[in-house]
């Protein structure tokens, strides 16, 4: 290459569109090759109309169920002390394309989760300047976003609530910086709540009010969406989602891959919402023997994913099934299929990509 | 929004990589809402390792099988007659992730294709001026991408023959720009081959070099890639992939969307190698019964895709499957399963896309 090339030869993988309005764009995981996503490939998972975000009004407001509700404005809470959190955040509903039957909703496939560093305050930080009240029993984060839901005639606004957990409030963080930049637009600014170990949906963007409530919140993003359902249309048996369930993506090769006979490395990607991983198995004979990867991250914390590789010396042509399997620290592992629900969260089913050593033609 | 925001609020949908090495992106057709596609959205299918281009010393040659070989640097190429065509391209692999049973190769989805403006010299200005030697049969186009295929140990080009048909090669076109712009690196610079109506494979890019040869080419890319083969690894009734197939795609709704109940527009395109859409039939029973689409193209000419809409006014809740089936002034229409074959060419089956209509809850 030289000088005389035209300009623009910078056209690179970028985020893949899953739904142009909300938006909903998806990781282009397989290309991402660093440990923290950069912003700009960062999967953005919107349920509403981007919101409307004036700072010279902006302000942070915690009331409902106590003695003294506060307001913050952006200045105040740059003041607070500020902690750093690598924290990998997966959507509840990455891998829903991957199930059978085909469930509605954002069709994911592998890449609606990265890993960034959030910067921000405490929330008990925050808290502990406040004095909830006795009736309180849950905390409501409301979002600047709002719209119609399309099972809903009036606009409502994103809200999610956390049960007054000591451990998993202790975690939690009010983040103003994701890698080290004031929070993208898109991706919550000025405020976003970052509840480590816990599914997207949990860390609410936009943040500009936090209630306690006397009562089990039943907003729709809680009460009607973020539930596994066994059959559609009955809560009966709904189950709240939360925590991240132990889960790995192999990032090369991919699906359809033809590639030369020789050593390669398989690479991939693993985490899980409670403890850390312990453990990254691979297969290249479509689970018959299973052999064990070489966890390969710069920090091997909770709440982060892992890089994981194994070397693969590949000398008979054929068509191969590669899958990885991981295990965490509690014991859990990934199954070879999730459990169906209606609204297709949580598919941690073992990663299967089919690939082809050809011929070597003479 | 206001001037206090961040500033990477540009995170926006690009290309979606299927292959890291050789780069293979495909189009956010779903995203892609004008009728040319800009370049940094147009997909890209790389065979090779990209070249390495050199302006001060490159030049085009045009021999073998002729009484008087030429050559031509860029500057000559560029004071020569030029015309512009708009051209749709497709992969002859688009839609290869959705053949049963699957195939290898680029797991293409629907966006291997796109629409551009290309400005350059006719083919048969050029090939005017030499004198082919009647021994010849067919004309090579020499690409000065190079690199080992997965199947061979020895470096090879990327090369195409077309055969010395008049008509088709009046149409063709060696283009040095793609919407105005001098074409990118990664899409041939600073020379592509145009074939109108072929698959993309035709459209060889980096072109260095033209050559008559008296016996029809077998080189890997035509004669072991790019044939439709019944069974895998059976040549004995291969069938060379030349010519797109009459096709179309949905770009509004995406599969798995939610939809409010209300009045829609289906959205999408269609296009075909030879002729021109007449009709576009939309279904949103799941293929009983078929309503007549709206062509909205800006032009409505041979060898680009045109727009198509439908309105569509949804009343009752449920699961819907919308479907969509081009025809082509040739009578060609296309069928509900395209042909499988060993390596996933040629898929026009019609588009499917399920998506859900929520009962309103008050």
């Amino acid at each position: 290459m030289n000088q005389d090339l035209p300009r623009s030869i910078n056209d690179k993988p970028g985020l893949i569109p899953r739904q142009v309005m909300p938006e909903n764009l998806e990781s282009p995981i397989n290309n991402v090759l660093t440990w923290v996503t950069p912003n700009e490939l960062f999967y953005t998972r919107s349920h509403l109309t981007y919101p409307t975000i004036d700072m010279h009004s902006w302000r942070l407001s915690i009331g409902g169920e106590v003695s003294r509700p506060l307001y913050f404005n952006y200045e105040q809470l740059k003041q607070m002390p500020q902690v750093d959190k690598f924290v990998t955040i997966e959507c509840s509903g990455n891998k829903r394309a991957m199930f059978e039957p085909p469930v509605p909703g954002e069709q994911w496939k592998l890449g609606a989760v990265g890993n960034a560093k959030w910067t921000g305050v405490p929330l008990t930080f925050l808290l502990d300047q406040i004095k909830p009240k006795d009736t309180a029993v849950e905390i409501v984060f409301t979002g600047a976003d709002s719209g119609i839901r399309p099972d809903m005639d009036t606009p409502v606004n994103f809200e999610r609530s956390l049960p007054l957990d000591k451990t998993l409030l202790g975690e939690c963080l009010l983040a103003l910086k994701m890698n080290d930049e004031p929070i993208p637009y898109k991706h919550g600014f000025p405020l976003r709540l970052i509840v480590p170990g816990w599914y997207g949906m949990a860390h609410v963007k936009w943040v500009t009010q936090i209630g306690f409530v006397s009562n089990p919140f039943k907003g729709p993003f809680q009460a009607i969406d973020y539930v596994y359902l066994t059959n559609e249309g009955d809560y009966s048996n709904a189950v709240p989602v939360t925590e991240m369930k132990v889960n790995s993506i192999i990032t090369w090769p991919s699906k359809g891959e033809i590639i030369h006979p020789g050593q390669h490395s398989v690479r991939g990607l693993a985490w899980t919402g409670k403890g850390t991983i312990s453990n990254v198995e691979i297969s290249v004979d479509n689970g018959m023997s299973w052999n064990v990867a070489k966890l390969t991250s710069p920090e091997h914390g909770q709440y982060t994913w892992t890089f994981w590789e194994y070397a693969w010396n590949i000398t008979n042509p054929g068509h191969y099934f590669v899958l990885a399997r991981a295990h965490d620290s509690n014991g859990n592992v990934q199954p070879k299929a999730a459990p169906w629900n209606a609204k297709g969260y949580g598919n941690n089913s073992i990663h299967t990509v089919a690939i082809t050593i050809p011929q070597i033609l003479h």
